[in-house]
C-alpha cells in the first residue's frame, strides 16, 4: 500500500505492454475515499531542446505519423542507454541538427497529460552549440532543421504551426525572459 | 490503406483498452520506406481554459495520481456528451469553479505527446465570467480553486509549481500577448 497525497494505492498490474509503453490497471482509493480502479500509461520522459545559435532557434519540421506535419524542438525519449536526461537531449539534440556542445540550462519539467501518464518532459536550453553532421532515425527520415528568429518562433506557437505542447512552453519560456 | 504525409497506414488492430483509452498496433510503412510497427494510445480530446476574474487567472491546485500536487488551469475530457470542444471547456470550467458565460476566445490546440497519443488539448480564454457554485468529480475532492495575478501564474511555471504542459503553454501565450 503507499500513500501518495489523498489517494492510496493498495496494488496494481500490467495488463498490457508495447515494446514504447506499459499499461498499468491500479487499485486505488480516491480523494473522495471511495475505492475505484486508475488505468494509466507508463511512457519513457522525453527531452526538448532550446538551441539558440546566431540569434535562431533550431526547430525540426516533420510529418508525424499521427499529429501531422509540424514544427517541433529537437528532441525525444531518454533511451536506457542515456545517463540522465541532460544526456538525452545532447544525444537527442546531434542526431537530429548536428549541433553539440555549448553552455547547457536546466528550464525543469512539465508533464503533457498528468492524468493519463507519467511520462515527464524534461526542458533545455543550449547556448552557442558547434554545428556538425546529423544522424537521425530512419523513422526520421523526412526530418527539416530550421534556423527560426525567436518572435518568429512564438508567432508559430500562436498561428497553430508548433503544436507539440512542451515545445510550446519552452518557446513561450525562452522568448519571454 | 491511408496515406499520411510520408506514411503509408497498411491495416491496424486495438488490442487492449480501458474505460479511458485504447492502444492501437498499426501496420505502417515510414518516411525512409521500411515497414513496421507503430503503437500508439487513443485518448479523448482535452480542454484547458485561462480565466480572467478581476485582472487574475482561476488557477486550480491538486494531487495527480501520476504527477503529485500541482497548478493547472481549468479543464479537462471532453465526453461524448460534449457538443465540441468549446462546451467542454464550458462544463469543465463550471463543474470546477462555479465560473460560467463571459467571454470565450478559442487559442487553438496543442499536442502533448505527439509521438504517442493523438490527443489535442485545446485552449480557450474567458473574459469575465459569473461566479457560481462549483460541483467537482469524486476524483477532484481535494481540489481547490485559486485566483492568481498574471505574473505570478508565468512564475509559478518558471518555478515549476505549474507543470502541465498545456496549461504551462496558455499560461504564457496569455500573459505575453
Amino acid at each position: 500500500m503507499e500513500q501518495r497525497g489523498p489517494w492510496t494505492r493498495h496494488s496494481g498490474t500490467t495488463p498490457f505492454h508495447t515494446p514504447r509503453f506499459q499499461v498499468h490497471h491500479d487499485q486505488v482509493t480516491g480523494p473522495d475515499g471511495r475505492p475505484g480502479d486508475y488505468d494509466w500509461v507508463q511512457a519513457p520522459d522525453q527531452v526538448r531542446v532550446a538551441a539558440l545559435v546566431d540569434g535562431g532557434l533550431l526547430i525540426v519540421e516533420q510529418h508525424h505519423y499521427l499529429g501531422g506535419a509540424m514544427w517541433q524542438l529537437p528532441g525525444g525519449a531518454v533511451d536506457p542507454g542515456d545517463a540522465d536526461p541532460l544526456a538525452a537531449a545532447r544525444r537527442e539534440l546531434a542526431e537530429e541538427t548536428g549541433y553539440h556542445g555549448g553552455t547547457w540550462t536546466g528550464h525543469g519539467s512539465l508533464l503533457p497529460l498528468p492524468g493519463l501518464t507519467d511520462c515527464s518532459v524534461h526542458l533545455w536550453r543550449v547556448e552557442r552549440p558547434t554545428p556538425g553532421p546529423a544522424a537521425p532515425e530512419s523513422s526520421e527520415a523526412d526530418l527539416r532543421v530550421l534556423r527560426v528568429p525567436l518572435p518568429e518562433a512564438a508567432a508559430a506557437v500562436r498561428e497553430g504551426l508548433l503544436r507539440c505542447a512542451p515545445s510550446a512552453a519552452l518557446v513561450l519560456l525562452i522568448v519571454e525572459p
